[in-house]
């Protein structure tokens, strides 16, 4: 959820009249909440592939966007919402053979334990109906999150999603624990760390008098900073919660859909066993599907109580997008090539960390992947203005990348699973011109 | 938000071995919270205009789904759909003018004073957001809705739905208001009773040092019965509840774009100012896309604070989508259209009441129709199994309704816009049919 945002009055200058007016009729029409990329914004028309092209023809890489993870407009998708848009779009209550296609494919990603999937249209609402499902069958009201987390937008999300600024404020029911970051605390530490703060988070909540209902945790640690290893460092603060009787639902919204590589979901990294799973962002590859995987037991319960109805979550339409995104991942064989590409551009930045000061640290799992800047390597001191000018450069040089981390001095490198070993040379190119540009600290 | 679950052993006989393992299917893979409309499920395989067709080819007259409203799998939209997929879906963080002019046209069926859009993929999401920006702008937590409301999902919203069953309890910050059931209140009793019931409620969350945000009103009332009239019964209690400070609500999802005929947005009926009015279902004809319009002042005051960004909110597809449900309303004419069929509907199921002692009530406000089923009229004693009945009767008979209020005892009608007057004759001579079948009380 971090963003670059806001343009100085040199931006402004170097910006078309056309590009200045769409500006204009933004704030003026959707108000002040929707903040762009970019100190110079970016003008998308076209999107083909790893590819993203601006109004005058100039295209850009696209190493963020997980949403179009597949290919932006891959012709299986786009095939797939043309010819069921045409033929049947309406909601569930109706008996139909392709969302139980879909589910069917969709489970069969999980391990065996995970049995049940329901429907909804954003990550936001999967994790939204997570935190209710774990609620009611607890009979608690207590979640842990990491200190910087991201879970999404619905009133009860927004306050468990502290990387969203300072207006928000935590809620007496949640409490946060460090995020499992192995660069400054130690690789060594980390799994202990995780495991000790939970214990605490438990211990207090209990003290006030609140029942812990779910450990709620980013497959990736994305906004927290993106952490990905070492592998395994969740299993001991899982297995605690778990034995206290709390839910632990992997947030998949971000990590999911075979980025990380190694596996199809960012927990299996982990040996860790979800009671539920949050799905979103490429699971339609654009098309607004999400949902959640869950314990039949867990599911059902909630299911039995209390009515859910989504009224466009598993609609016809958007279950065929989904079907062709579980098509395309395994005939383009997309999660080995997250495994290759992902290690492949783990070397090079490791190589641009020799030559580069200002890169403290390079992380990441399959196609999910931070560079953190610092000051200096002793010190560790966020370089937070110059991942700032870094992102720009990069854009300018027709690369998009973002930043994360609670000081947004980590560079977050998300490209699309489409990704060659051409394009990860681009981008690595790029990167480092762009880190000759801004220069040592 | 009403529903028709569940089949007897004996409905179960009447399906094929096909549609019992579809239902099984669903049993094992989504779990219990997924309902079924009817006693004899319907399988659905395709759309076409007013009509779903079951996977014997036969065909059904749609009376009910609100989302397919300009008719299912318009051409228009299916083609709009399918060139933006195939052009360019992604996030509102960079600038796209397709946004803007969709933007513009949706502004342009508000009163000017409405002046901002944010978009969401779904009415939960529209009315989450929508309670968030309420509750900023004024700095309380209290909620005002009607007694058997329905407004959405999240957590947030469905303890803020009765009509969500028995399992939801009603947060310590809410309080409720009869609905206008101009029926069983008199026609000229609706507004005060409305008035003095918001009155109260202010009074008694102050009281309890609760302080009031937001009158939250469905556009027609849809779960708690559907009540559109006396036009004009919403300017009193409204004006009150701004006048203390409240933010008046306009819950538009199921009452929007030409529904209820005379106007383009329900509120427009009772001449009232809402602060923000919340859209969905018909907005995209089934792509998924909601959103929220308000005063810019309330609007921006949340989006300066704190930040909001949905992944799929917004998207150019759905974008696209909306564009063309708006022209289509437009070119063909569809709210004049809606009024007139309306009007039409009205007088026949009037023509029906004096045939039919089961019904009690007949009201609608362009193609939005209630039909209150009573045991006697004196008594007024709500006849929900009868209803139940002729719900079930219709859908054998191949016409689509529903049922609402919280005895489920008001047949729910809500023809597609595109209905013509050969589909209202249809429906009007099945609903005779049905109702004999039932017979009298």
């Amino acid at each position: 959820m971090s963003m670059i945002n806001g343009f100085s009055a040199a931006d402004a200058e170097r910006l078309s009249a056309h590009e200045r007016s769409l500006i204009e009729r933004r704030e003026r029409l959707l108000g002040p909440a929707y903040r762009l990329f970019y100190e110079r914004p970016l003008h998308t028309v076209r999107g083909e592939g790893v590819w993203l092209f601006d109004d005058q023809g100039r295209r850009y890489l696209d190493a963020y966007n997980n949403v179009a993870s597949v290919g932006h407009c891959h012709p299986r998708v786009v095939s797939a919402i043309s010819r069921q848009a045409a033929q049947l779009n309406t909601h569930t209550r109706y008996l139909q053979e392709g969302i139980l296609d879909y589910a069917e494919q969709l489970l069969g990603t999980f391990p065996d334990y995970l049995e049940r999937v329901m429907f909804t249209c954003t990550g936001s609402e999967a994790n939204d109906l997570a935190l209710r499902i774990a609620r009611h069958h607890t009979g608690g009201t207590g979640v842990i999150i990491t200190r910087f987390a991201y879970h999404g937008v619905t009133g009860d999300l927004a306050e468990l999603s502290p990387s969203l600024g300072a207006g928000i404020r935590l809620p007496a029911h949640a409490r946060t624990v460090l995020a499992p970051d192995a660069y400054r605390l130690g690789a060594d530490q980390v799994a202990a760390t995780l495991a000790a703060d939970v214990r605490a988070a438990i211990d207090d909540l209990r003290a006030q008098g609140i029942r812990p209902a779910a450990l709620l945790l980013d497959g990736i640690f994305s906004s927290d900073g993106v952490f990905p290893g070492p592998a395994g460092f969740l299993a001991e603060a899982v297995a605690l919660a778990q034995a206290e009787g709390l839910l632990y639902i992997a947030d998949e919204v971000q990590s999911g859909f075979a980025r990380t590589g190694d596996a199809f979901w960012g927990f299996e990294r982990h040996g860790v066993r979800p009671d539920l799973v949050t799905l979103g962002k490429p699971m339609g590859n654009g098309q607004p599907i999400a949902g959640l995987v869950g314990r039949a037991e867990v599911v059902d319960g909630f299911g039995r109580n209390l009515r859910y109805f989504n009224t466009f979550g598993g609609n016809p339409v958007s279950c065929a997008a989904g079907q062709a995104v579980l098509d395309v991942i395994r005939d383009e064989e997309l999660q080995a090539r997250a495994r290759e590409t992902g290690r492949y551009l783990l070397q090079g930045l490791g190589r641009l960390q020799q030559r580069h000061a200002l890169i403290g640290d390079v992380r990441g799992a399959g196609l999910f992947l931070g560079v953190e800047l610092v000051k200096d390597r002793a010190s560790q001191a966020p370089a937070a203005a110059e991942t700032r000018r870094v992102v720009n450069a990069m854009r300018e040089r027709g690369v998009l990348i973002s930043a994360a981390g609670p000081l947004e001095n980590i560079l977050k490198i998300r490209p699309l699973l489409a990704f060659e070993r051409e394009h990860a040379d681009l981008l690595l190119e790029t990167l480092d011109a762009a880190l000759d540009e801004v220069g040592a600290p």
